[in-house]
């Protein structure tokens, strides 16, 4: 490659301060170092933890940073070190790593690598790790990944190879939100042909919809407060609707009649700490396993400890619990196989010009979500942006045509 | 039995309100009914629990009441249908009921019958349920079972046989403690050979140290504020021994510090919201599982998402997951078999007469194990007052001679 050694000058979107719009900025994307991977971007979901980030969590030592961590891309060059990977393979960056190594990448119980940049924080790389800069200044990377530039670089134990069959502006998907929702069902929860219930129906809670199907749940009951993701959620395998506004009574008490006592397995896919206590609430005494699968860090959940004592037990799931570098690349062949959908998750397409664009109809299908009966046909959860494209100026002449020629949609940037 | 079909008259300690000395009192104890079994009660331990009920919970349906629900005693008579049970059997009162019909029996992940008393409460038997009656008016069944009684009567669903070889003032611990600690390692835990801690060493904490040792843990971790419980702990299995006052930090760093991030299981034995939080946090990321072994309903229990998200499992116990006709007679051959203590718990023999003392006793080393340092030499959680003896006025021609003679504590009451 021409640019392999050399400073990549190129397009990202950068967030400078907590609840401001992103700054589309021209950044310098240094050459990978030892078993470091420099990859070009081509596609990025625009995941809610990503706003979280900026108009929630707000950690004052968080930005300057280049948010975006589901995206999909092509290797560019790598560093010294690294033989899994060669320029033109296909990957999925990893916002947890897998070293293969560690004590937890070891065990067959965890996708908890130790070795990765988020063994110790949970939000941005730590500054000396990460090789972006901007006007003079290093720039954070969101979750170790940073999709919302032209090109990132990750250490080679978080980047996940993947058949080179793969639509990258579909796949994507599968680097944060399909997974983390599948594998709670899956890889967390367990679940068996039982009854389930998942709450919040937006990407990960339709994509825990759709693990509950594939894990053979014969009761999937979709919970939210907006009805008009209940046609989504039944594409996805929901047998069940509920809409808590339509009922007077906790939805505990709603979903305990509904099954003669409780869920077997719930799923709380929102990130509210209320939720999860009535996910909690709402499974049968004795065996019920509820999953905390959305993200906050802002408050405590919490339950009465009777609820525990008679039975019940409380998960959390990270990336559903998948090993990135195996889990990954067999999600990616599932949907090439049909057996894992994608292409009904994106509702939108936008170049990375329009991530503020973005940002803001997820930001307000969020707010109409939690709190308003919210007209927009797909709001938040669903809405997934993908195909952002993400082309270097200097790099018109780094073509891969499968990218540039599948997608109608592909813009320039 | 010459008392078969009438009313009993005898002593119990009658809890008339809250936060007052129980009452020695003449009751009436009603004969079986269908399906019921009235037991002839030859010693009890006091349990934290009863204290509770007396102390903290005061709900203010749950008087006027008889305490006490961790017995053993010696079958007196049977109502119609009962087949299992005949007079002369020895018996431990099962505070959670086994039908063997309903889809919690039926299971094996549950210990929680949805027949027994408690199916939808925690504290008393209802009253239209109860046989016990003092001065005209129906006194409550603590947890269904009222052991501070000379006689009780149970539906036969919440008894279970046991060996008649069984010493009834050292098994009658099986009734809720010991079964509670030492299950709550092996059944709900399930510890295999690991890293495990144990918070708060009474008799629940303790049989638990008992449990995670008899389930192969390699280090067991005993915490406590009171030091001078280590030689006990030592005693049952425990390898180390954590005084949280001996450090200024958090407990779970310290924890984390020793053990290269945190230990495989935790167990809750105080029943604090605040240590079940420690408890939790104490775990290792990635797999560690917590259980709630500890009783309280005053407050909610909580900890930060992320907590859960990393991969730690929140878990809680009633009973350890005994069920209780299968696993209480299994435990009682355990500790005929020497395999299981129970000796080592027991620290003072009192009478049913004496039963304020114990409670004072109790009541006195439960402050001090909270907020202070204890000179006792063993204390509240650990104090277990065994061989309250229990023997009607009537019924003095009602000898069961090993119960009788077997004992040098033995007083008339």
């Amino acid at each position: 490659m021409a640019t392999a050694g050399k400073v990549i000058r190129c397009k990202a979107a950068v967030a400078w301060e907590p609840n401001k719009p992103l700054v589309m900025e021209e950044i310098e994307v240094a050459p990978p170092q030892a078993n470091e991977v420099r990859i070009k971007i081509v596609a990025t979901g625009v995941c809610h933890t990503d706003l979280y980030h900026l108009f929630e969590g707000m950690h004052k030592d968080g930005f300057p940073v280049v948010l975006g961590h589901e995206g999909a891309g092509i290797v560019e060059s790598v560093g010294t070190g690294v033989t899994e990977f060669q320029p033109g393979d296909k990957v999925i960056p990893l916002f947890i790593s897998q070293c293969r190594e560690c004590r937890f990448c070891k065990s067959p119980k965890t996708n908890q690598c130790v070795k990765g940049w988020a063994a110790d924080r949970y939000d941005v790389m730590a500054l000396e790790e990460t090789r972006l800069t901007c006007k003079g200044k290093k720039l954070l990377q969101f979750l170790g990944t940073s999709t919302f530039s032209e090109y990132t670089v990750l250490n080679q134990i978080a980047v996940a190879k993947i058949d080179p069959a793969a639509p990258l502006d579909k796949v994507c998907l599968l680097g944060c939100g399909v997974c983390t929702g599948f594998g709670a069902a899956v890889n967390t929860a367990k679940v068996t042909g039982s009854t389930c219930a998942v709450f919040g129906l937006g990407a990960v809670g339709l994509a825990a919809v759709m693990g509950c199907k594939a894990a053979g749940a014969q009761r999937i009951i979709a919970v939210d407060i907006n009805p008009e993701k209940f046609e989504k959620a039944k594409v996805f395998g929901a047998t069940e609707f509920v809409n808590p506004k339509d009922h007077s009574r906790p939805i505990s008490q709603v979903l305990a009649e509904m099954t003669d006592g409780g869920v077997d397995f719930s799923l709380e896919c929102v990130g509210n700490v209320g939720v999860m206590r009535s996910a909690l609430e709402s499974c049968v005494k004795g065996w019920g396993v509820s999953v905390l699968v959305g993200w906050t860090d802002l408050q405590d959940f919490a339950a009465r400890p009777i609820q525990l004592i008679a039975g019940r037990t409380w998960k959390g799931t990270l990336f559903g619990g998948f090993k990135g570098k195996d889990g990954v690349p067999e999600m990616v062949k599932a949907y090439l196989d049909k057996k894992v959908k994608l292409d009904e998750f994106i509702t939108h397409n936008m170049t990375l010009d329009q991530v503020n664009d973005a940002v803001k109809l997820m930001k307000n299908g969020h707010f109409a979500h939690l709190h308003l009966r919210c007209t927009l046909n797909v709001v938040f959860y669903s809405v997934r942006f993908s195909h952002i494209l993400c082309r270097s100026n200097e790099q018109n002449s780094l073509i891969f045509p499968d990218q540039i020629t599948t997608s109608a949609t592909l813009r320039s940037v």
